[in-house]
């Protein structure tokens, strides 16, 4: 069994970036809900929202704030503990005061302040504990690390680790420097939301090398994973380069090593955030094969990643391939299921849509590791994917079912 | 509350139609896995299949003796305990040496004989073990309510109960019976696979009109509940009629009672098997309105019927509209959240894509009920469905993630 990267949770700080953290009141816990990250200057941002067509009241204002300075950010204002989504035209003017008031702060116009929001839905936002508390965020915001760490601890729900990864590479005289910084159990908890994950880069770029860049990598990695296929209403990737480095990105090499980076981070945290996914006992890596386009695979992918029979065999290490057949049978692909061949592990387990002789102790061995790579051959082109996914536990249930009244 | 109406396992006998049911060795448990319906004449047939890709061999045996025949049916042949699905061409050939001895000993063409299997997938399929048990089955078949009763058992696999509805209704001097008998926990269960569903009826009709009549009626009962998304390889819906009650269906208003009764015995069946399915403890009734027509209201249904959140939030009885709106969001239908409306019970508890003052305990005894509605205004026209689904427990997890080496 190969394994995940671990967590390196080490902390690089990208040029000129600071953060801070602490408790508004808005999580009943009373542990730190509050976050900032400021970019010490207008930095180039890139953003990728959620497809959910229920949106939240920040994505709302965030988007309009990038069109509106041409994809300029100055800071990032976070609160988790309440999601400001379904708050109606209350919560869009919660949000809108948060962000006139940090920009008042700051001494720069409201639409350089990039907000999100992750918690309960429904609820209404206490815009005014997050105001009240902005003048101290702002003044204790730092370029350390334990400031970075306070920052990626606050922006937490229902997480059970912070989730952070970092690159750094020579330019010339001069080095890069990318952090990335994330959030989310890899599904909506009860009441509880979203994936949030920023990067944080000192490179030089304009918004739309940024965007370009940013797609391409969300592509190969925060795309490419689920743990229950449901997309929350607020779900943000925001990208920030601030040019502090003076190294610009559009330069040949620089640009290749710089996407290299950034797609390290992102498959980091993508991988984090699934290995912490409620009730995850087993993260499977799908590998999907020999289709005639990458978007045919993706499909074959998320209809396997989907199935509750394939997640609860996953649950028992149970090797059973007729339930994957059967997922990919039912993806919507025109497949010719006599050309499918499935491995568990290493081992081959279907050719040709019937089964084959296998060591079934051995294949259960390889589902009863941490992460086990299960391989789909479609047998009908080059093209192919990769996904990272998990099983479906009844402590999953458990957690999601919770209700007290 | 509203109720479901309770099975009423009520067994009326449409004329001609014979029944038997035996053991034949399929199943490990030694229980009866073999059963036969005997239309005692060429009946008239429709049939629908599994819209999955991958396709067990007696549902592609079945389909081309349909098309053989120009839909006429003699007899019915089960087993259970073997889906016979991702068993290549022996599992083909063992379908059709089933099919050949049957209708030697009936006297009748391979082709009149459907088959149909429902048990483990990808292992090989026993036909010695059925045609072996073949005359003895045959032998004993009789037209008597005990030996339904026992055809109704010998098809189930993970099912704790036998699935029976029926209906009659006077034409004239004449009166139509139609016995509906089904199978299927509303899932794939481990290694064990499928809905399967026979209606019999005396009535008289041809092919194409049984096809019309069996199309519009499964679109509102049949197609329209989901316990977890999953579709098996062998689904079979089959109508048979063999015309000894001497009354055509193709007489005004006897066509309106006949698909009046057929759709009540179909939605019959499809709540015993949703209320029979794997660990479920809730089932919900959804109803989505005011959407511009039924695909798009189908797709909303679907979206919340195979959300995990919105299941194990129904598991707890937990009020979390929240879920219910990112899952309507989720959809792919162009909602306008600002329109939604969302109702649990008999309360609003969404307005215009905002939460509304509600009495949360009270949503709660609703959700804590045998069968509860929720309901969904999309505001965007005319049209809307019905659909049936349940909760997804942590006792659902543990039946299927069971897996013993």
């Amino acid at each position: 069994m190969t394994k995940l990267r671990r967590s390196p949770e080490r902390i690089l700080l990208p040029r000129g970036f600071s953060f801070s953290a602490l408790a508004a009141g808005i999580k009943v816990s009373g542990r730190p809900d509050l976050a900032l990250a400021d970019a010490g200057t207008r930095a180039t941002a890139a953003a990728l929202f959620t497809k959910n067509r229920v949106v939240a009241a920040p994505l709302q204002v965030g988007r309009a704030s990038l069109q509106a300075t041409g994809g300029k950010v100055r800071a990032v204002v976070i609160n988790s503990g309440n999601a400001n989504c379904a708050t109606g035209a209350d919560g869009h003017r919660g949000c809108e005061a948060v962000c006139r008031e940090a920009a008042n702060l700051l001494g720069v116009s409201a639409a350089e302040i990039f907000p999100s929001s992750t918690g309960i839905i429904g609820v209404r936002f206490p815009h005014e504990k997050v105001t009240a508390k902005l003048p101290e965020l702002i003044v204790s915001r730092s370029s350390s690390q334990p400031a970075a760490l306070a920052f990626a601890r606050a922006i937490l729900t229902t997480d059970t680790r912070a989730k952070i990864a970092a690159a750094r590479f020579k330019a010339g005289a001069s080095q890069v420097t990318l952090l990335g910084i994330a959030k989310g159990s890899g599904m909506i908890h009860p009441k509880l939301a979203t994936m949030l994950v920023y990067l944080f880069t000192d490179v030089v770029a304009s918004p739309r090398e940024l965007r370009r860049i940013l797609r391409a990598t969300c592509d190969e990695s925060l795309n490419s994973m689920s743990v229950d296929g449901d997309t929350s209403t607020n779900d943000t990737v925001l990208l920030l380069a601030n040019g502090q480095s003076g190294c610009r990105v559009g330069d040949g090499r620089l640009k290749t090593k710089f996407a290299g980076s950034l797609l390290t981070v992102c498959q980091s945290l993508a991988e984090q955030i699934v290995t912490d996914g409620e009730g995850v006992q087993h993260v499977i890596r799908l590998v999907i094969e020999q289709s005639e386009n990458r978007d045919e695979a993706m499909q074959v992918a998320r209809a396997i990643a989907h199935s509750a029979l394939v997640k609860t065999a996953w649950a028992g290490a149970d090797p059973n391939w007729g339930r994957i057949l059967a997922a990919v049978g039912n993806s919507g692909v025109n497949i010719d299921p006599s050309r499918v061949k499935i491995f568990i592990g290493t081992q081959k387990v279907c050719r040709n849509g019937v089964g084959c002789a296998f060591d079934e102790k051995r294949a259960h061995r390889a589902l009863s590791q941490p992460v086990c790579d299960v391989r789909v051959q479609l047998g009908r082109g080059p093209s192919g994917v990769r996904f990272l996914t998990t099983d479906l536990t009844a402590e999953y249930v458990r957690i999601n079912a919770d209700y007290s009244t």
